[in-house]
Parts: structure tokens; sequence; C-alpha cells
């Protein structure tokens, strides 16, 4: 490989650094990969560095010593969370979106890959999760979501399940109500999923009694795992007293009159 | 905002191009973002074009024209693909990962966000997808590496469901064979999650007799969607006719010995 010039290196640089966010890489992995000099990628990377912080990209860290590196730590603005939260509220606005029994049908909006990694960088700008070893979600609506969040902060994903599955080995289940619908439920998780004495953020996509972030912060304590945070794409707004007191919600979704076909639903205040 | 370096320019844009490949963006919006002429801009994209190229990182696609632009499109090779594999490979052998039933304990693998992105890549760059609409899977443990595939090509995510959900207004169900246990099985979409004519990549975690894919043929059909192509992350070796004629596995297992605690699982030779 002909030696790369300066321009050349930070390119690679950038894209090696954000694929894989909140991973440390040590110089030595650009000195050997770039064939360049601890003193040259240092430059680099303060020029990677001003440029994230310019344009409102994201953070590089950089760690000195032993274990020292650089890494790549997704951050967005409040400007930015508006514009992209807005833009959701808009889409979910549409009335022919509402179905029988006052749902959202939500799914293209919640698939869609540009729009969940968006999503996943703005929880990841909510929360501290440098000591947080596990994303948890339950299937199956909120998985694309949980799994963007996961790459954000480069955590692996914990699903947990309705029923016990023969490719999951031993498994633990737990029956909660559905705290809107009043339902006993059942979830499961397989005992080599998740580590004794971790901690979780848990992510899904809708919270409206809590019941179901509950029913995963009741798995959690069957793990003896601390729940650190609690993040949700759209909360609603009543009832105000949910069964889980501290949560993140992205958008408050005050109310659906079907009839009308009036949605109104805004970004959470607090983060835009 | 005080007017950005070529060094910084380039830096942002890999950054922008990289988050959602497969998107076209015009000149102008580079222009307009960092407040620079058009030719400055596309001397940054040329050398961007040049690192992505000398780094194996992937192309970078320049458009002339009114519709014209730039878009950056994940491209692995050969031996990147292996180096990956084979390290999956190392993994999925250890013994302790055998199941009651030789079932393969991977969730651990399948969920984590750093391996399935890698994954994803390796998959776009084995489809021509430039003219399918959507990636289909089939809940539950598929929906992580079906969602970074989605994302390494830019396009949104289908979601089978097991039953009928009321979030999803009216769907359409259809009863399929599961081909290895002959269990007769069923899934449902959504009427309104796909357009009719549409064109879709499947893909899914693990074939073995076929009946899955086979199923998610079936109803795509019922939709008037024809199915372009079809992508495991592991095939099983037998039984050699499968139910799904043309499909793409990452992975080949060959078999599961439980009692000695054997895995022989190799990548597929043809894309490494």
């Amino acid at each position: 490989m002909s030696k790369l010039k300066r321009n050349e290196r930070i390119a690679a640089m950038v894209k090696i650094l954000s694929d894989q966010p909140n991973r440390i890489f040590t110089l030595n992995y650009f000195t050997e990969r770039f064939n360049s000099a601890k003193s040259t990628i240092s430059e680099d990377i303060v020029i990677v560095k001003q440029s994230m912080e310019k344009m409102n990209l994201g953070r590089i860290e950089t760690f000195s010593g032993a274990a020292g590196g650089v890494k790549y730590i997704p951050q967005t603005t409040k400007i930015n969370n508006k514009k992209i939260l807005s833009k959701i509220c808009d889409q979910l606005k549409n009335s022919d979106r509402i179905l029988p029994g006052g749902f959202l049908y939500m799914t293209d909006i919640i698939y869609s890959p540009s729009t969940t990694s968006q999503l996943g960088e703005i929880f990841a700008s909510q929360f501290n999760y440098q000591n947080v070893d596990y994303i948890i979600t339950v299937e199956t609506k909120g998985i694309p979501l949980a799994m963007m969040v996961a790459k954000a902060m480069n955590l692996p994903l914990v699903i947990l399940r309705r029923d016990s599955k023969v490719t999951e080995g031993s498994t633990i289940s737990i029956n909660y109500i559905s705290g809107s619908s009043g339902n006993i439920q059942k979830m499961s998780l397989s005992k080599r999923a998740i580590k004794p004495g971790s901690r979780v953020i848990i992510i899904d996509d809708f919270m409206k009694g809590g019941g179901t972030a509950k029913g995963m912060m009741d798995m959690m304590k069957e793990f003896n795992v601390e729940v650190e945070d609690v993040g949700v794409l759209i909360s609603t707004k009543s009832p105000d007293k949910k069964l889980v007191e501290q949560y993140v919600p992205l958008l408050i979704l005050e109310e659906v009159k079907g009839e009308e076909g009036i949605i109104n639903i805004y970004p959470n205040p607090e983060i835009i």
C-alpha cells in the first residue's frame, strides 16, 4: 500500500472510529494500519476532534498512558434532537395512523434504520453509560431501536422473550401485570444471557402504564442486576403515575382522538 | 461557525456519508453545511473516495447532473470477510454453547452490535440491492442482524410476527410448515407494511430445512412482492436440499456432536 496522505488518513480514521463508537483504539492500531509515526497519528486525531466538535458530530476522547488511545462518542445537540424528534412527530400526526382502539401505527418509523440510528445517538446522549454492561429490551417492536442504542453505546443487547425457547438453554421466567390492560403476561430470559452484578439500561418503544418496563426491572432483580436507566421512545402523558418512577421518554403522546383524527404528540421538552 | 479547513471538512464528510450509507447527498448539501464552493467540495470528495478505496473501507459513488451527488456504499473484501467470519466460528466452536437437542447458544454473538454491523456490511456486499425496497425478517432472533443489513443498505426493515397485534392494524396471516420439525406455524404481517409490487431481500439468522424462509416467501406472494435474495447467517449442511433453492449463507454448520463437544462450522467458501 502506498503511504496515505494526511487527508486520506483522516478520512479513514473517522470511518474506523465512528463505525465502533465507544471502543478505544490504541495509537498503535493506527500507526500500524496507516504505516505512520505516532506523532503523525496524534496530530491527525487533533484534527478529527476539532472537526467533530465544530460540526456537532460527536466527541473524540483521548486517553494517555499504557492503556491509552482514542475513541469516538456519539453526542447530539438539543437543536438537532428537536429537528429529528419534531420530524418524527410530524410523521406520527398523520390521522391515517390511527388504528382501532386508539393505537398508532408506527412500525414503519421505528423499523427505519436511518431514523432509529439517529434515535440511538439521542439516547446515548441522555445517559451516563460508562459503567453499563448491557442494553435490555423485550420482544418485538422495541428491538430495532434498542439495537441502535446498543450500537451507539457499543454495548451488547439482551432481548427478553415472551416464551422460553429451545435455542436459549435454561431460562428464568416471570409473570408481570401489563400496567395499562391489567393482563398477566410472561417474560423469560436465558440464564446465561447476563452476568450477575451487571448494570443495564432498559430501552423500549412505548410506555403507557409502565407494566412492561416494571416487568423488565423485576426480571433484572432475578439476575441480581442493577437498572441504571430506562429510556422509551414514546410515553403517554396519562396515567401520570406509572409503575416505573424514573424514565426518559423522547416523545410524549398526550392524546389520540380517533373520531376527530387528532394525534397530539411532541418531543420531551427536557431534551430539546 | 469559522470556516472549516480541508482536513476538517473531510472528517465531517466521512462521518455524514458513512452514517447513512446509500443515501445520495447533493453537492449543495455540503456547500451549505460547510460554507464552501462546489469546486472545493468536489475536490474533497475525490480525497474521501481515494482513502476509502486504498483502505478497503467501502466505495464512494458520485453522480453528475441535476439529481447528482455523492453516496457511500459499504463494501467488504473477501480477506476481511474471512477474518470476521472465522472469528465468529471460533467463538461458536466453544462446546459450552451446545444446548439440549444439539442447538447452539448464539444470542450473545448475534445480538452484539459490533459483530452484527460488520455482518450487515458483508451481506450488503453480496447482493445487488439497487432496486430493492425492503429487508424482511421474522421475529425474533434474526431481527438485530436484519436491522444491521437494513442499515448497511439504507432500506426499511419489515418484521413478520408470529401473531397479529393490535398495534399493526389489519394483517394477512399464513400457516407454514417448519422444514426441520414438521410443525405447522403461523406468521402474520400488517397489510400496510409493504407496498404491492415491491422487491425485497429476506434475512434470517438460521436455516435448517428452509421452512421459515419458504414461509416468508409465501407471505411475500400474498403481498404481490418479489423476493430478490435470501441471506442467512448460518445454514446447516444437511439436509442438502432445502425448501428454498437460492440463498446465501455466511456460515455453514456441518455438525454438532453434543456428547463429544464437537461443533463443525466454517465460513461459506464462496464469500471468503
